[in-house]
């Protein structure tokens, strides 16, 4: 561990705080560059799940905070004897848990860089760059998916970054709302219905209960192990038709490209036909599948989104990003900007009100936001189309190895069926060993059940 | 400049992609630490506002992301080149305009930490000492603030970070809401009504639309000069009175302590008398202001803080934290998580469903969450209150300095008006002879006019 020194007592003492001095930044962020490295090397020591009970920490830490200044290196300690027990250790190569959260040494450099910079780029004018970079980094995306150029800003359309999957799914429900209202009322919203398939993340209802969408109108729409619980077109239809005849105004569609519990792929295509003719809002998550259409081998599962109102895939899962950072790119800005803008006086200014420029807070639900294209941009750019690619082909054979293996113990199957192991391979630093340790573990399982 | 060097080629040319190499990242961030620190120490070099036109960037990159990698010393010159001439400089301290967003050695080391980690903690499991050492920190923070203990896990309450003051008034929104529609019924969504001053952040009614509320009942309440631009509670009690006599239900307050225009300060107390004789959700946005009550002198402030329901923080405003960072706190938590909480299958646990536990998902629009409370907790634990209070008072004696250059001239007077130079005082690195600057060159603009 990094030794990170105390704080120059000198300074305090004059009666001058100085929490910014460049050469004591140096200094200390140095010493943290080598306790993270350090933290990366050993990872694999770490027990992947944290052994620490419900409020392990309350009793460790003081009730209030402290009144004067403690040493840095004091603080560090206590991150190593007090934190790092209580961390669920996401990058361990060893982590096969929820899906990956991947991460990379250029995404920590750009990450650094965001944070150095701290401009808060609500509009073009508070920091162009944050505001320009963004542009060419979601265009770049938008290339490598083969996203239509309906959806990039060298287009008619464009992208932009969220926190979340919650959040792109949230404005761009609200953009759709709105769009409805706008024509029906105001008095219609509780009478707009939502549609998704059994398979979807919980996170789609929720924005639409936070969208003051009927609770009532949300529909789960049910699929089957014969279907790949994917969604099936006719299913969405005759709920469509239904609502219609309930006197619903139908407005959403939510598909799935890499469903959470079973990796299932929505025919995006064909759900977006049925919705056109509705004036449905379709939307595809995609939020880690999508990650793999870089690859032309995997792209076909992006078919059908030049149909497509909205798409949303967060690197942060599975192209190396750190969170959070989830790219939403849409064909009609308009419907977003409409829905979400505000302009107040004290934000007024020249570039913004002549419409020559892109003002990102009326894409999203803060005002303020981060230089988080920094990251992306230092991904592709230090890596490579030809790197990413190779990533992702890599964890495909990681989890096609780990398949075979299953396969060839009678005691296990490749399920379709209700009770599973949900073994997710993708975290940064796995390679097979690791698969084949997770391997062994299981099976020695399997033996202790037999032997009882 | 620290110089970036490329990838080790060998690592690709064998074949074997390696993002995440310790010694690699090692090598690399300590170059960016030099890059950092030099950016800090020669910041007051650029231009503060970034002088670059719209669509300065586009004709500088490529249209289409690299195939091959990019060494990171080509990558790092066009950052210097490129995206640094078109950053709006926040942490110069020249910058006077908005208001300030600061930061400190301890805050960037914290945030190295959430970074090195990506613990993504939606859950207590998913991460325990994410979830565990917020709850710590939104403690003391409250503790530093006088909070009363009803906004305390220690106490009865909790508080919860969120990105941005915008979240924290939704999900706040969105609690409210649903605890009045649980009693009126879904069809009523249309029939509450919201009050705000006019002075209030567009982030209110942004917030509002979003949650679905009608925008004809979203009430923007008149201040005035000689109230000192504060909402007065019967300017509020004549509101909600006169939507009760329309049938409307009025659901939810938001007070300001530090209006973005004119640093307005509402009566939250007697506001919050008038709003419990309604029912109504009483939420305090103290993003910045708030702030300043860590000092003893400027508590009174938050005079009545006991009476409301919750109140939002912001420590990236004042607090030294980098962006993004807002803490909110709530007496009944109960109220965000009915409102906003999801139970799928692959979320479920044993800690979760034993309630021992908090699973700050439900307390937020998103899932996923970084592990942003190791930012504060360095804050709070490398300089300790008597430095933060020392920055606070700093600020404001700079500020008093400023007012009196300002009466000292008869050309200006210190504004109770409708047009004003709005000067914030407040970034990290701004000493006196950074204000004394300002006001230089704001007098010689004035020597322009007369003579002209």
């Amino acid at each position: 561990m990094g030794s990170l020194d105390s704080n120059t007592p000198t300074d305090h003492a004059a009666g001058q705080f100085s929490p910014l001095d460049p050469e004591e930044f140096r200094r200390q962020a140095h010493q943290m560059v080598d306790f993270i490295a350090d933290y990366y090397r050993k990872i694999e020591t770490y027990p992947v799940l944290s052994q620490v009970q419900p409020a392990y920490l309350h009793s460790q830490l003081p009730q209030t905070p402290p009144y004067r200044p403690e040493p840095m290196d004091a603080i560090m300690k206590d991150v190593q004897s007090q934190i790092i027990p209580g961390i669920t250790h996401w990058l361990s190569p060893n982590f096969f848990g929820f899906f990956p959260a991947t991460v990379s040494t250029a995404a920590f450099l750009g990450e650094m860089l965001c944070t150095c910079f701290n401009s808060v780029g609500f509009n073009w004018l508070a920091s162009p760059a944050s505001t320009e970079l963004e542009m060419v980094v979601m265009d770049w995306l938008a290339h490598a998916l083969k996203l239509p150029s309906s959806f990039m800003f060298s287009g008619t359309g464009g992208g932009v970054i969220q926190n979340t999957t919650s959040e792109a799914v949230l404005v761009t429900l609200v953009a759709a709302r709105d769009r409805a209202l706008g024509v029906h009322g105001i008095d219609f919203l509780s009478k707009l219905a939502v549609y998704a398939s059994d398979q979807t993340h919980s996170t789609f209802s929720k924005a639409c209960r936070i969208a003051g969408i009927n609770p009532a109108n949300i529909r789960s729409l049910p699929t089957s192990v014969e279907g790949g619980f994917a969604l099936s077109p006719a299913v969405l239809r005759s709920a469509v038709e239904e609502d219609l005849a309930a006197g619903l105004i139908p407005l959403y569609l939510c598909t799935t490209v890499g469903t959470t519990s079973t990796t299932a792929v929505d025919p995006i295509g064909a759900l977006a036909d049925v919705a056109r003719d509705y004036g449905v809002w379709v939307h595809v998550d995609c939020a880690y599948g999508g990650s793999a259409c870089i690859c032309p081998e995997f792209r076909h599962h992006l078919n059908g989104v030049d149909l497509v109102d909205s798409v949303s895939l967060s690197p942060h899962k599975w192209l190396l990003s750190y969170l959070d950072c989830c790219c939403l790119w849409v064909k009609q800005p308009g419907s977003l900007v409409r829905a979400l803008s505000t302009n107040p006086e004290y934000l007024k200014n020249k570039p913004s009100e002549s419409s020559s420029v892109v003002d990102f807070k009326d894409w999203q639900v803060g005002t303020g936001r981060r230089f988080k294209s920094l990251r992306l941009w230092l991904v592709m750019r230090s890596y490579g189309l030809a790197n990413l690619q190779s990533h992702i082909r890599s964890d495909v054979r990681m989890a096609r190895m780990f398949e075979r293996l299953v396969r060839s113990d009678p005691r296990f199957e490749v399920t379709g069926g209700k009770f599973m192991l949900r073994f997710a391979v993708g975290a940064t630093l796995t390679e097979e060993r690791h698969v084949l340790a997770a391997w062994k573990l299981i099976k020695e399982g399997a033996d202790g059940l037999e032997r009882s």
